[in-house]
């Protein structure tokens, strides 16, 4: 790869505060992929290098997606008529247990990953399943796409049927599996994956907390995403303090980065706890609507300084778009408002847009902004469909709003990850 | 015309209760377009008309969209940081002014009424301005395109910029130019249109009673959006015993098919008045939660005996696509249920297309079902691309289910409306 610069319309936020708009600019990217400066002009000493004209299109951090269940692909939009408990019983674990079958797991994966792409998605943090095979061919399909990726072997011993189990040594010896798997893939990784406290007995909660300290692996997990779960989690593990605490008390809260998902009732000592272990908070609003979950205090997270990213989390969510995501977040932000008696602020499009982008990406590497050292996640936006020919025309901020809210992948021209192009998956496999 | 046969997996809703599935059936349409039978078999008596072979396609009554203004189709997507009211003075008044132009009023209503056609919302009552001419302009569009509308020219007088005000002797001629106008337009009709209470002096409200006495026109407008608005009707209308009384009082309460959108906080007397009325509550979900106005309690409606029909709001609603407010209407179902301690069921699928389907297109003549006697308004889904060729596949209302929740105008591969397949509005113009 040779230094290279982009001219288009470029909008990243290097802050949740406020859009960095660049008109006509130019982002340049250096031999490594990485970002070396934005600028109206090109610079005089990158006036050799190759340009990219991209026109009138808008150029954007690609999108991170911080929780999402690879092996539910296939029910994304079903079922959407359950509450979590009985949703997984009836069809999450089902479909789960067809893990077993690695050439299912190549064919269903496969187009999970290409979906990814197709939405703009070029990096995620995925729970697979239990099984060791599927979960490397999923590894596997993220490298050979050259898209990057935290993956996780599930870990899952209680409460379960017997297909979708493994237990505390099988969890460690198949996670192993994976490190060694994944070493020669630059942009993947491994992920300590316990499913969530029901799930988890506590000698498979003890061979994680060892399995992390070791290994200095990053954790994800499920937290008191609603009301049934947590009074369960109460019963099950009456000794913890609260839901975080049955996480903290193995040595799975903060050790190393960790990743928790919902978070719709955490509050007082759980929030403390969250903010004093660094913990981030994985927010899925389009799944906490649709099983009625609830709605996460995301302003009380900011404000309290405890990070905050989005997932798409199918097929709890229905929809693998982050940017459908973004909407519901800030939807749902201003019903949360709305029933606190109006008495918060509501999320703004540039806080959705750096959750989505900045913070989702902080736990990739420098991804996820255009600032100089940032590894060049990208996409292209030509959005002359949503544009109506009528003057006077949108402003580029109406213009990244009205994406956000009106566009899908047709609009997506062109995706990069590391500072390399990313073709349709589908093409490479 | 002539009697045809369409063959493909049919799927309607006599009832909310349930679906009505038949897979590889056979919808029979007769020469005035109109459904004469849907059976598993042709029937022997019309075993000499044409065939129409959908092959695998599954084929629904049109959606109908029951709450939409027209002239804010530019503003769709754009300005979402604003409640009700601010949001009406910084952004849609300014864009609602533009359409004295009729110019301009061509330009984005001929975009409108293609962008509906293209989500498959074959009928539409709709808001247009307090233009004569843009709103014939409007409504000769509509019937152009051979699609269903009841278009309403605005009435307000008050509490809003000059630019967008009308007064109540012009909002009459203006309305009976647009009744004779459409007088050969056998798809498309008048609404009687008061935008809502703080718009409307006592004057235009006395002369929208006369007027739909004297004309029996259905009316539409707004009732308890949010707590603001709410506070502001009980200050400009103080001897009003609720919202819904202030219209009540001219007469604008269900002496004519009466469509109130919203309806977030009615409750007690003002729930009693609307089905005591016979009002029909347009539940416009995405729209609530753009403003952050609240969640319509829905459920309650509907056992009580109130008609629920849904409608796109845009631009409160970011999305003109009936479909997408399906699942915000499934999605606040289940946040209004768990926020009221999970004593409430859930709205369900089927509940949900209904509203859209039949409950809709009922305001519309005998449309929205494949029942005998019903006009033919239907959608031809090619749904190919969600399906993913894993077996065993997806059952009819999953595929259905999942078209709902993931699908977009891409799978729309057919549009008819009153037996007459439409072609892209573009084409027509």
């Amino acid at each position: 790869m040779k230094h290279k610069a982009y001219k288009a319309n470029i909008i990243y936020t290097p802050t949740p505060a406020a859009f960095e708009v660049v008109p006509h600019g130019y982002v340049v990217v250096d031999d490594a992929g990485k970002v070396v400066t934005v600028s109206n002009a090109l610079p005089t000493q990158w006036a050799h290098i190759e340009v990219e004209d991209l026109g009138d299109c808008i150029l954007i951090p690609a999108m991170n997606d911080l929780h999402v269940h690879a092996p539910q692909f296939r029910n994304q939009g079903l079922a959407m008529d359950l509450e979590l408990l009985p949703w997984l019983e009836t069809y999450t674990f089902p479909e789960e247990s067809k893990y077993a079958n690695v050439a299912y797991a190549r064919n269903v994966y496969s187009q999970f990953v290409r979906e990814l792409w197709r939405h703009g998605t070029m990096r995620a943090s995925v729970f697979a399943t239990v099984h060791r095979d599927a979960t490397i061919e999923l590894a596997r399909l993220f490298h050979k796409a050259g898209m990057g990726a935290m993956v996780g072997l599930v870990g899952m011993d209680r409460n379960c049927p017997e297909a979708v189990c493994n237990n505390a040594e099988r969890m460690v010896n198949d996670t192993h599996a994976l490190i060694d798997a994944v070493s020669d893939m630059p942009l993947v990784s491994a992920i300590a994956t316990p499913r969530f406290v029901p799930s988890c007995s506590p000698t498979m909660m003890r061979a994680y907390g060892d399995l992390v300290a070791r290994e200095g692996l990053p954790v994800q997990s499920h937290l008191s995403e609603n009301h049934s779960e947590i009074a369960w989690v109460k019963e099950l593990e009456p000794e913890a303090s609260c839901y975080a605490d049955a996480y903290r008390r193995y040595g799975l809260l903060g050790h190393t980065p960790t990743f928790m998902a919902h978070c719709c009732y955490s509050e007082g000592e759980e929030e403390q706890m969250l903010l004093d272990c660094g913990v981030t908070v994985v927010h899925c609003p389009t799944s906490n609507c649709n099983l009625g979950s609830g709605i996460a205090p995301v302003r009380r997270f900011l404000d309290c300084g405890i990070g905050v990213t989005l997932g798409s989390d199918i097929s709890g969510g229905h929809h693998l778009s982050i940017f459908r995501v973004m909407q519901y977040a800030l939807q749902m932000s201003k019903l949360h408002s709305t029933l606190a008696g109006g008495r918060e602020a509501f999320l703004t499009l540039s806080e959705a847009f750096y959750m989505a982008t900045k913070s989702g990406g902080s736990h990739f590497g420098r991804v996820g902004s255009f600032e100089p050292g940032y590894e060049f996640d990208a996409l292209v936006i030509d959005d002359a469909t949503l544009c109506d020919g009528v003057t006077p025309s949108y402003s580029l901020l109406e213009r990244l709003e009205r994406y956000v809210y009106l566009g899908d992948d047709r609009q997506l021209c062109r995706r990069y990850c590391s500072g390399a192009l990313i073709p349709d998956p589908a093409t490479r496999q």
